[in-house]
């Protein structure tokens, strides 16, 4: 058996992590919605060999669109016109599960898989902001109770859409006039809490059987979902230790619900400023921090941690003080991160709206190129991490460089593939591909 | 001004559309989810400038699936696909506003009218098959009144939506740091009957302003919905008088609500067997209706009469007097138009199934290329038609002898351009570019 290898992700923000990102002069904020611009972008990083694409999503516009481009093109459609110009690479969109109906999003995901033929992943999210509420004839945005429960019963739904055809159902017999054998074709007839839905879906079983089933929540209930569902997680953390806690807690849960633990990937999210140096590293992390807008930062740390902060001393201490004990439920795992970075590094309000500022809480490292393989074989090979999340600060430079300078070293300490051995993200990720739950033989092992 | 010209669209259909598309010698059925297989075809009809790729769409699986491939790709990624590997063609596609929601589809047809740099058009349909509301937890389809209230609402919304940021919002100013005015951006604040939506739209104005806003129905509803909203229309005759009957309506009722009768394009399909005699044509027709299958056939008639002919004699008439004076209300004009061929033409069963196998009681047409060029002029210069949807009975063979047989034809006439005259699809159909409704001139004018 070959060596365990890492997975790496390409998390394709606009113009890049860092939220001045679109004003340092190697961006090209004009190109944020031109399509050629992430088709090149997908090209390089098939070329060097990543497991994936990663879109995030948001369905409200965010309050501070004045500081910054804070929007993005639909990752449905955006994956579609990335997979028609690339072949081996995956894309893993994000969807939510209270906004999106099921039979429509079994379809449009189901679609994809079918024709990028097998590299597509769903990043399942509940939504988050609240203000999404007010686009979707809601009065309010479900609590987080609701909206897992909601959840878990949209997985079972598309799940079974999804496996409602079995892979031999289309026979395509000419002679005969038999395209397709009905017999092995189901209706799923679920009657629930929140959906009725006959089926079966609209479309054959698509190549993957299943897209890759992608999870970023680490609350007590989406850590709870992740390890019944997930077969590859997204995840923020500062320090290795959190990483490890994270990642041992998920193994165990997923084991205890009967899963193999290898068949959940899980990935946090780096964000790394890359120099020849270590001074020139922190220079460039300095040269972003210098970018930021005042009235950007501000607004985003109030959203984060319940309090507006504007009018303090930005180079004193944090008023910890002030700082509720728990946040908007709806963000709570990332509001106790933030609260963890005050607590353990004591920054003054500037310096926490500059750590924020590179990726939103995730892991922002500068260093060597050594250095940042270093910290990516550290995590890797203790505990933390099965792969990453690129998080470039600026786009296209961002990723350009850590292809051409921390790729290569990965690859030479053999923990990076040199090629893909196979054509879908399963492959990619060593995911096994599900046999559809109505298959006879699946149901004879049930 | 140059001569008046006619639109072409070719209408993507699985294998064809022919009922048995896919067992023609010529078809090939094992690609019909193969997105490189309609990768080609875009490229083809572009090559011969034509118009479009129109798809259709169905929200559930019908139930005679064991003899035909009646599913697609889901149509918002289909497009996305086939965008990404074109320049210049446009791409129509169908989507329900009866079973999508508002800010969902907007952001869709937003993001693929950005990625595809301004060729998207939006096919508004109500949804007609009954069915698909036991996919989409719904007690009962909801009936046709009640499907146009909700239409004319959603179309209000999205509009608004897609208005939302007027043309000049984004800035782009590095060095100040301004990305966005956000004084060009706007919330709708809709409150209806149907919807409540805060917006603005998550996405800056697309190429083009709006996408083409197309339209496929033509019951009394559907004529009054057109005829305020859409600016290309799709529609199904028999005969040129039907069509002429149409036509002169359509553009009257647009006039009447203060549109320019110009800025609406009327497109019946036309399905046409090519021969280089018309006997070959003929018995090119023959060859298909040869290879139906029976139970196929009798079930697709069964749900357009409403009732079940399969005891009968298949070489006797007709029992004219077993068909309901009315159909199923939600597909009304399909059902008159049948009722009309049986009156008009006093076929046998087996006729009139071979009649609809063509393409589901669109003009089906055998004849040389002269005649079939003769037949497109003609209804297109005595009222009848703007331009067609071309409705090749299998496919890739059916549209590639439209193209090498019927298309130089029609451009020798001078009815049909040599080239594309600009980018986008509104530029293809000679249709306006909108201006926002919320931007200051169109305020000003209003």
């Amino acid at each position: 058996m070959s060596k365990r290898q890492l997975s790496l992700n390409l998390f394709v923000y606009p113009n890049g992590h860092h939220e001045a990102g679109w004003r340092y002069e190697g961006s090209e904020p004009e190109r944020v919605l031109d399509i050629s611009f992430y088709q090149d972008l997908a090209k390089k990083a098939e070329a060097a060999k990543f497991d994936a694409l990663f879109f995030a999503d948001a369905l409200a516009l965010p309050d501070n669109i004045r500081w910054a481009s804070r929007f993005r093109l639909e990752p449905i459609t955006w994956m579609a016109a990335l997979a028609a110009v690339t072949e081996k690479i995956g894309f893993i969109g994000t969807a939510s599960t209270t906004y999106f109906d099921p039979f429509n999003l079994a379809r449009l995901f189901s679609s994809l898989d079918h024709l990028s033929k097998g590299r597509i992943g769903w990043n399942i999210v509940t939504t988050s902001i609240d203000y999404a509420a007010q686009n979707y004839s809601k009065d309010s945005h479900p609590v987080h109770a609701d909206r897992y429960a909601r959840a878990h019963e949209f997985l079972d739904v598309v799940t079974r859409l999804w496996d409602s055809w079995e892979d031999e159902a289309v026979v395509n017999d000419v002679p005969s006039g038999i395209f397709a054998d009905d017999e092995k074709i189901h209706e799923i007839n679920h009657i629930g809490e929140n959906f009725r839905i006959r089926g079966p879906l609209n479309l054959p079983r698509s190549p993957q059987g299943r897209p890759v089933y992608v999870q970023a929540g680490s609350s007590p209930d989406g850590r709870a979902f992740a390890a019944l569902h997930a077969e590859a997680i997204f995840t923020a953390h500062q320090t290795i230790e959190s990483a490890q806690e994270f990642y041992g807690d998920i193994k165990k849960r997923a084991a205890a619900n009967g899963r193999d633990p290898s068949q959940v990937r899980i990935l946090p999210g780096i964000s790394p400023y890359i120099g020849s140096t270590e001074k020139e590293a922190n220079d460039l992390l300095d040269e972003f921090n210098d970018l930021t807008q005042l009235e950007y930062s501000l607004t985003h740390l109030r959203r984060r941690i319940g309090v507006d902060l504007s009018g303090y001393d930005l180079d004193g201490p944090v008023p910890r003080h002030l700082i509720p004990t728990e946040g908007d439920l709806t963000e709570i795992t990332r509001f106790k991160l933030i609260v963890g970075i005050i607590d353990r590094e004591k920054p003054t309000i500037r310096q926490l709206m500059h750590k924020l500022a590179g990726a939103r809480g995730h892991f922002v490292f500068a260093g060597t190129p050594e250095q940042i393989a270093d910290k990516i074989q550290s995590w890797f090979e203790n505990g933390a991490a099965d792969g990453f999340n690129i998080m470039p600060p600026y786009l296209p430079g961002g990723i350009e460089v850590f292809i051409s300078e921390v790729v290569p070293i990965l690859r030479k300490r053999g923990l990076f593939r040199e090629d893909y051995e196979g054509n879908t993200l399963r492959s990619h990720f060593g995911l096994d591909r599900p046999k559809s739950l109505y298959s006879e033989a699946q149901r004879k092992s049930a």
